[in-house]
């Protein structure tokens, strides 16, 4: 079996891996990563990870997008998995693009569907209920962990009683997702 | 080379694409669609596909998002290509899962850069702007071509005045994408 090669396939305009003799074309697209804010009054659920990249780290309970499944039913599967916490989703908080690694995430508000209860799936070490003040944002695994919890305390009622607007984007300072972005105990400024 | 098997590795719960030999996994992915409404006044741009599928039928300006560029430039990127139309993007009009074909749409709501411009790109057959009553719906190629113009009409102002609020998302009554829509003259019911 040849090798692929990167060349321009015919009525195309950029370069795709093609394989040089059938020419058949292994297209490499962006990956839809689906997660939430799940809150419980004013405190938000972050799960520590227990798996590279970034282990140790605490992150909101996300992860890809599987085929067969709606966005909605992929960030509620990652909360089940990653804390075995059942959610409910109440609107779309934020879109985020990460350019650099070809991501799109799509982040939602959500509360347990119950009575809060939760615990370490396999691929968290902890999994906490945190008050704004009590986030360990130096600790934080992701910026788009930093923009997405930003995006839900800009709404105000961190209760989640307001209700969701156009989501959340890029921030003006990270518009590509190609930055990094200052870990910082203080509130980051949109 | 042997030839991929499905199977589950180990410490995953679904079954992927992986050589028995190495072990290397070939994840199948839901890929990304970026699109956008384009209004002009009252009026909205659609392109007549000049490629399969659906040659012949009428859709909005969309298509996949490429590696390293982020959904709003992918957006601009399809009118660019398709109608050779310059867009400013105002916000994200609708979030749809066509779970059925593993694809996750975003479509924006814009309107044109500059003095409307526009004219068929080489995936295009025709590029027209259409007033409510005279949009071709018993030739509209996607469903979801149906679903976003309807929440854009359900927004009431379809001058483009009124801020956008929390995204549109699969209508109810087909809330996976699996199912096919009546074609019908009449503005659908949400």
């Amino acid at each position: 079996m040849p090798e692929f090669v990167r060349q321009i396939p015919d009525g195309d305009n950029r370069e795709r891996m093609m394989c040089p003799d059938c020419g058949h074309i292994a297209y490499e697209n962006p990956k839809v990563v689906v997660g939430a804010v799940v809150m419980e009054g004013s405190r938000v659920l972050l799960c520590r990870r227990a798996i590279e990249p970034r282990r140790g780290f605490w992150t909101l309970p996300a992860g890809y997008l599987e085929l067969g499944e709606t966005v909605e039913e992929g960030a509620a599967r990652e909360a089940q998995e990653e804390a075995n916490a059942m959610i409910e989703l109440d609107g779309l908080l934020a879109v985020y693009s990460v350019a650099r690694i070809g991501q799109v995430q799509l982040i939602y508000r959500a509360r347990f569907a119950g009575p809060p209860a939760f615990s370490p799936g396999p691929e968290s070490l902890d999994v906490r209920l945190f008050d704004w003040e009590d986030i360990p944002w130096a600790e934080i695994a992701f910026p788009t962990v930093h923009w997405a919890l930003n995006a839900w305390r800009q709404l105000g009622d961190h209760a989640g009683h307001t209700p969701l607007g156009s989501p959340a984007t890029n921030p003006v300072s990270d518009p590509r997702g190609t930055a990094r972005i200052d870990i910082s105990h203080e509130e980051r400024p949109t």
